[in-house]
């Protein structure tokens, strides 16, 4: 029976990748949140001896003038050379990358390959190939436009994606939406750790069923518990492992020690990227290193300052409730003080967002801690609902606290439009809606040059 | 006229290790926190080519019946076997240990040699020799009695000694009080780090200076802030190196995969040390650990249940006042559930000791988040008061909030001392009395077996 299930949730899963259409009638049928199979299409190997796989981009410097080139080859080490340009027919320039692997348990990786393509002009179209022979593969991708206050640009969230058929829909939903330029990941990638000995092979699965946009959009990284992979049973005591192998970040040319946080530039947008699993006590580098990165922040050039972290800071679910007190409790005055316009989390899967409020008068004696309006604070927004093999997360806090302004526990992913220094057009898409339909949307008001209440 | 009054103070203190007594007067002049330069007594390296220098012990398994053994050799690796036994005269068994060492930056530390010792007999004095020679160096301690219920054990507590003619006043101080068996130390060791470049001759000389202590009885390791030694400024951005190359710790014997945190059993307490400038969030590995911890606590084999950790979670002056908020609402429901019956903590150069109140009840909607009383609680006692070159905390907030019972900004140290499963005596001495005068005591009624309010 459950053999019978998933060769029909299959079928109608192909039958969307075909027709871009999603039904209503399709998603009841996922709503149990099931992983694909390993055959599925979507897992399947690229063509040819040693092709390269799980091709992934993200931003490479802290402008983003730069692109680092991500991929696997499974057989052999093979190239690590980069060839890119402007034209389809004419890659004349190269870069050389590295080459790592890591083994698991059991497990061994591929041959796992980074390569930078620096100096890149802004807001051009580049080609690039990666592999050898009759296993070259081609690909491209856009730069982004010179950073500057009032350059609009578009970006994609997207949480806890996992792969089921369920993430399927959503990746489908998020490509088939014709806005997003780049895409905001805010941690929990391939669930490979709820497999048995944290299966690594689910690492693998996972780069190549996201490989259709993460080779032609650069997707910005956030670590979530699913990326810790600490398993001492199984004599694993190096959190991080695998995430640490496969995906890099340019931590460094924004000053951080660690890829688990760190900032870029993008257009209009400051991106500050901060990691609920790692130590953020006062005196930790990372808790260091956003004290230094605030003041930094010149809102005159990057207008829109947004926060990326896994564990919500607000959340009304009854799932992880209060596990981002930790983290609140340490940060929440600097995002008030600094004016971060939103922050985006994951975690629990379902979707929220907040009203502006803050909770920060509290000073142990004062009795002061319920959350209250605040035009300086960010929005608080949840999009955890990528569709992963965990479910969704259905049972809410009631009543809704009025922190909340919105929550609806569907799978789904959301648009963060910039269109100016003032403006910035958000929308949450429903996986069992078609593109035309808002679930939830919003015109943010920026904090600094248009910090009016919003809407 | 600075040269001057630190010949005065090495006078001083010279006069004060020969005679053990402590005057007014002197700590007076003491109240800078001046650092000993570096060529005070108490720095002195030991005699002989390649002497090992900078020994200490602790405990090397959980329940107590392997001892660490630490030293450094300057000149060469040499042995690192430890001969022992129970006669001064017959070290008739031995133990091989390994040799590590670092870089930090232009530094290159000595052989850093750590060797256990294991299957010792409970209860017994040992002697243990190291090093070559004529260069060959004798010490002893002594092994606890078996863990059981009513064992009686003493305690020393000490945090943020540095290197201080103050840290050597308290060190003394706590030398000359017959009861310590054992230091419980909670964090802040050199202070190194507040050197240029983080001059690790500093954590040498420190090494050098609590060696007439830490050879002779286990110092239970935690770490603090000033181990953390995270400079990218100079390049070094792996956390904790200096001190996790000298101070080895049993971490896993208690299913720890860090040495930040841990646990063992002595006597009749069961101490668990935690890492403030670790990560601690939920799904971390140190969260992972604890959860897992605290039910496997025999209260019918160790009644005394005792955390270490270095950021104090109540806190009542304004030195780092609330810093310790983000691990309070983290782990605060755990140690009302299980009972912990005290709390060390460093950190604030000063001393505080709370009543039993809890602030466990706050969920974000309900507005409650008062401290409490709450006879399921801990005692949260402060003894960053060893005395290090950061000088006193003597900022207080006022008034004196209701969680706080006693608090003074003097340097000392503490002693805890269990007499049976139901009684312990608790004392804070100051550096600037005598040991017959009693700060601050209290007689700790045990949590599980005694659960009344104390007096």
């Amino acid at each position: 029976m459950a053999r019978l299930v998933l060769a029909v949730m299959l079928l109608l899963n192909a039958a969307i990748l075909c027709s871009g259409g999603i039904t209503s009638e399709f998603v009841r049928l996922q709503e149990s949140a099931v992983d694909m199979p390993l055959h599925a299409d979507v897992f399947r190997m690229p063509p040819g001896y040693n092709a390269p796989q799980q091709v992934h981009i993200t931003q490479g410097d802290h402008e983003g003038r730069s692109i680092i080139v991500s991929w696997i080859t499974p057989s052999e080490k093979g190239s690590s050379t980069v060839f890119y340009g402007t034209s389809e027919n004419k890659l004349d320039q190269h870069a050389e990358g590295t080459v790592t692997m890591y083994k698991f348990y059991t497990y061994t990786s591929g041959y796992i390959h980074h390569c930078v393509l620096t100096d890149l002009k802004y807001d051009r179209k580049y080609f690039y190939k990666v592999g050898e022979g009759s296993a070259a593969r081609l690909f491209w991708f856009k730069t982004p436009p010179e950073v500057g206050p009032d350059v609009p640009y578009t970006f994609g969230l997207i949480g806890d994606l996992g792969q089921t058929f369920d993430s399927n829909v959503t990746l489908t939903h998020y490509e088939s939406n014709p806005g997003g330029q780049a895409v905001l990941y805010v941690g929990d990638l391939s669930y490979a750790d709820v497999y048995p000995d944290h299966d690594n092979v689910r690492w693998d699965t996972w780069g190549r069923f996201v490989e259709r946009s993460t080779a032609y959009q650069p997707w910005i990284w956030t670590t979530g518990n699913h990326e810790i992979d600490y398993a001492p049973e199984i004599g694993e005591y190096v959190p991080f492992k695998p995430f640490t192998h496969r995906y890099h970040v340019p931590h460094k040319s924004s000053g951080s020690g660690s890829p688990f946080w760190y900032s870029i530039k993008r257009a209009s947008a400051y991106i500050i990227v901060l990691a609920s699993y790692s130590a953020f006590g006062k005196y930790t580098p990372q808790s260091e290193w956003l004290e230094q990165e605030f003041p930094k922040v010149n809102r005159s050039e990057t207008p829109w300052l947004i926060v990326l972290m896994h564990s919500p800071l607000y959340n009304s679910y009854n799932y992880h409730y209060m596990e981002g007190e930790t983290m609140r409790v340490m940060y929440e005055p600097l995002f008030v003080t600094y004016k971060v316009d939103v922050i985006f989390a994951g975690h629990v899967h379902a979707y929220e967002r907040s009203y502006r409020i803050s909770n920060v008068a509290y000073n142990i004696t004062d009795g002061k801690c319920t959350p209250t309006s605040d035009l300086s604070a960010p929005v608080y927004i949840t999009v955890g609902d990528g569709g992963n093999q965990e479910g969704l997360a259905s049972s809410m806090t009631e009543p809704q606290p009025n922190y909340s302004a919105y929550r609806e526990a569907s799978f789904g992913h959301a648009i963060f439009g910039i269109k100016n220094r003032t403006h910035a057009y958000y929308n949450w898409y429903r996986n069992q809606d078609g593109n035309a339909v808002e679930a939830d949307s919003l015109w943010f008001f920026n904090r600094v040059w248009n910090p009016r209440e919003e809407s």
